[in-house]
C-alpha cells in the first residue's frame, strides 16, 4: 500500500481553533497532511487576508505538526490534487454545520475525480460555533476573538482591525 | 508514524451493498481495516442472523482486498478499541442519513476513547436509500434485492425467506 | 395521455384532518384517487383500529369527494400498484415531518416499480403538528381532538376510550 | 375534471439533468406542462445566460417531449398562474436540498392563490449533487460538465467559457 | 431574585406578524422586554427602510404592550446587554427556520456574555413561513402584504413601493 | 404583572448534566421552577428508575437552587399545567437534537392549552451529546459516565448495575 497523502483545503481566512483541531486529528490519521489555502479569483476582494497572510497564519499554527505543510493553490480542487498526487480530502465536520452542502461538494469531487476520497472528521464541540466568518465579523467590533483562533491568527486580526484593538497592538 | 489499524464496526444484519462500498475506500485510505460484527446481547432476539451467518457473509463479500479482516464483538466499541489498538473507527455517511445520531455516539466514544478518531466516508449516492432493515423489510415480501446487498446476503435472505423465494432456493 | 390512477398509502390509524386535507388536494390534481389501507401482518398488535375501521372512517370522510375511492391492501405497496395499474403514489409532507424517511421509500419504491411516480403534496400548516401516533396518544387521556381528526375518527376514537370521553359517548 | 396545466417554474440557468430529469416525470402526470424561465429584474446582471438562451436550451432539451411548452415570465408566479389558467407547481426535490425554503415558498404561493397546489417531485439520486450554481462555477474553470446537463445547455457553456474549453468550440 | 430585562434584538426590516406574535408572547413571560433594532454599519444599503422607520413600526406595533420598549443600537449585541443590564435575549424559533444559525449565534453571545441568557419561543405556525425578507420582495411586486405585516408596517410597505400600490396611497 | 410559573417536565431516567445545566439557567430566568417527573403508564415497563428514585436524584440535585422544586406527575402535561398555575414549560435543546420532535410537542401544547408558553433553554455545548438513554446504555456496560450525570444520578446508576461497578459500590 503506497503512503497515503492527504489534503486539508480551506480559504482559512482565518485559520480558527476548529480547523487547528481538525488538523491535529487528520495529522495522526495519514502520514503526510497538506494544508491548501484556496484563492479563488472571483472572490478577490472578499478576503480579509491575502493568500500569503493566510499562508503565514497556518505555517505557524501548524508548526509543531511534523508531517503538515502548507500550500495554497487555485482553481479546482481535482486538479490541486492531480498535480500533487494526492488522494485524500479531509473536510471538519461541525455539529452546527453546512453538512449538505459539504456533501454535495465531496460527490461532485468524487464525480470528477473518482481517485480521491473525503473524509469527515469531526471538530471538538467546543469549536462547534466558531466559524471563520463569524471570528472576522466579531473582530471588526474588537471582540475578544482570543480563544477562537490559533496565536497567529489573533495577532493578525488585531492588526488588522488595530482601530478596534488599540490596547493589543 | 505507526501503522494506523481502522475499525468499521456495525451490525452489519445483514451487509449492504452500501457498507461494502464503504469498506472499499476504507481499505484504499488505512493499511489494515477489520470489520467488526457488533452482538449487543440485548437485541439478542431482534437481530436476522447470528453472530456467525452476519461473518460469514462479510468474508465473503471481503475476500478480494487483502488488508481488511473481519472479527466480531460485544460490549462497548471502545473497549473493542482498547484491546485491538485500533485507533480509527470508519462510519458511513448517507445523504439520507442518521446524521445527527452518528455524531452523537463519534463525540462519545472520543469521549471515553480519546486515543480513537471517528472519519466519515460517504457511500455512492446509488446506495443512499439502502439500509439493512429496509431490505430486511423488503425481503419478508419476497421482494428483489439482490441489487442492494452482496451475493452471499442475498442467498443467506432467500434462505431466510424460502417461502417467499421459492423460485431462488 | 392515458388518465392517470393515484394511490395515497397509509396507516391512517386513525385518519387526521392533516391526511383529509392532503386527500382534498390530490382529488383535484387527478382523475382518479385511492386511499389505500395499508394492513401489515407484522404489526397486527400495534393497530388502535382494525383495518375495517380504518377504512370506514375513510370512506366516511371521503364521501363528498366523488373521484376518491377507499381500498386496503397488505404487503408491498409496489404490488399492490402493479395490480392495480396505479402509477402516482400521493405522500403528505408537513413542515414537520419525517422528510428524509419519506424520500428513502419513494427511491426504493421507483427502484422496485420505475413506472409509479411519488408526488409529495404539502398539508395547510394548521396540521403541521398532528399525527395520527400523536392523536392516539392524546385520545388515551382524553384529550380534546375533535379539531385535529374528522368527525367519523372523532367518534370511533371517543367510542375506543370510552372511559376517559364519558361525556361524549 | 377539467384538464389540469401544470407550471414547472425556475431560473434554468442553465438547465441541469435533473431538472431534465423531474420535467420528464411531470409530464408524465399532467396533460400540459409549461415551463416557465423566470427573469428577475432585480437580479438582471446575476443571470449567466439571457432570458432568450435559457428559453432556447429549454426547448431543445424538451424536443421529444409533445406535451411540454417553453415560456418565460417576470415578476410573481402566482400572476403568471392567474393568466395562464394553470393550477399546478411542480418544483424538484433533491436529497441534499433547500427542502426548508421550498416549503416555505410554496405555503407563500399557497396563501396569495389558494387555486394552485404545489406539487413534489424527486429527481433521481444521481443528480442529487448537481444545481446550476454549480455547474456555472465548474465550467469557469474548464471542468467537464457534460454529464450533468443537456446537451444544448453544455454547448452554450462551452461558448461561454470558449477560454477554458478551447478544445471542445 | 431581581426582576429580569429581556431584550428582542432584530433587524425587524419591516417586522412581520411572526416577530409580533413572539414579542407579546415574551411580554406575558418577562416583566421588562425591549425591542432592540440593529443598525448594521456594513449593511447600511442594505436595509429598505432607515433606522427610525424601523423603529417607528414597532412603536405603533407595540403600543398596547405596556412593559415593551422600543430601541435601537450598533455593535455587538453583547455590548448593549453589558449597557443596559439586560439578561435575556429572546429569539423566535419558526418552523421552517434557520435554526442552526440561531444556535450558532446564542452559543457565540454566551461564550461573550455568560451572564446573559438566549430563550427561543416559536411563533404561531401561521406566521411559520413569512419572513422580513419574503415580505420586502413580495412588496416590490405590489404583492397583498396586509395579513403577513402590523398595520403600521403594510403602510410603510405601500410609501415605499407607491408605484406598486397605487390604488393603497 | 403576575409571578411567573416556570415547570421543566421531563422523564429525567435519570436527570443528565444536561438536564442540571438547563434548570440552572432556568432558575435564573423565573421566579418559581418546578422540576416534574413524567410517569407514563404505558411505559411502566421501561423505566430503569422508578419515579420516586428519579424524584430523589433531582431533589438532590437541584437542592442548592432555593426557587427550585420538584414534583411528579402522570397524564397530559397540559393538565398538570392547569392544576399548578403554571404558565411556563422549559424544554432544552440540544445542538443535536429531536428539533422538530420539540416543535411538534409544544405546538399541541400550545394548541390544547394556550396559556402557557414553552420556552427553549440551550444546554452547554459539552453536555451536547449526553442523553439519558445513552447514559442508560453506558452505564449498562459499566462506562464511566460519572462526567455525564449529577453525582447522586451517578451512584443510584452504580447501585442498579452493580455487577458492572464492583468496584464503586
Amino acid at each position: 500500500m503506497k503512503e497515503v497523502h492527504a489534503v486539508f483545503p480551506g480559504s482559512f481566512d482565518p485559520m480558527t481553533n476548529g480547523h487547528l483541531d481538525v488538523l491535529s486529528r487528520a495529522a495522526k490519521l495519514f502520514p503526510e497532511v497538506t494544508l491548501a489555502v484556496l484563492f479563488n479569483a472571483k472572490k478577490a476582494d472578499k478576503y480579509l487576508f491575502s493568500t500569503e497572510e493566510r499562508v503565514e497564519i497556518l505555517r505557524e499554527a501548524a508548526s509543531n505538526l511534523p508531517n503538515v505543510k502548507v500550500d495554497s493553490f487555485s482553481g479546482l480542487l481535482v486538479d490541486y490534487l492531480r498535480t500533487t498526487g494526492a488522494t485524500v480530502i479531509v473536510r471538519g465536520l461541525r455539529a452546527v454545520s453546512d453538512y449538505e452542502y459539504e456533501l454535495q461538494i465531496a460527490h461532485l469531487n468524487r464525480q470528477m475525480y473518482p481517485r480521491a476520497e473525503t473524509v469527515f472528521i469531526m471538530a471538538a464541540t467546543r469549536w462547534s460555533f466558531v466559524s471563520s466568518s463569524m471570528v472576522r465579523e466579531l473582530a471588526s467590533y474588537g471582540a475578544d476573538i482570543a480563544k477562537m483562533v490559533p496565536p497567529a491568527a489573533a495577532e493578525a486580526l488585531y492588526r488588522k482591525f488595530a482601530e478596534q484593538y488599540a490596547d493589543k497592538v
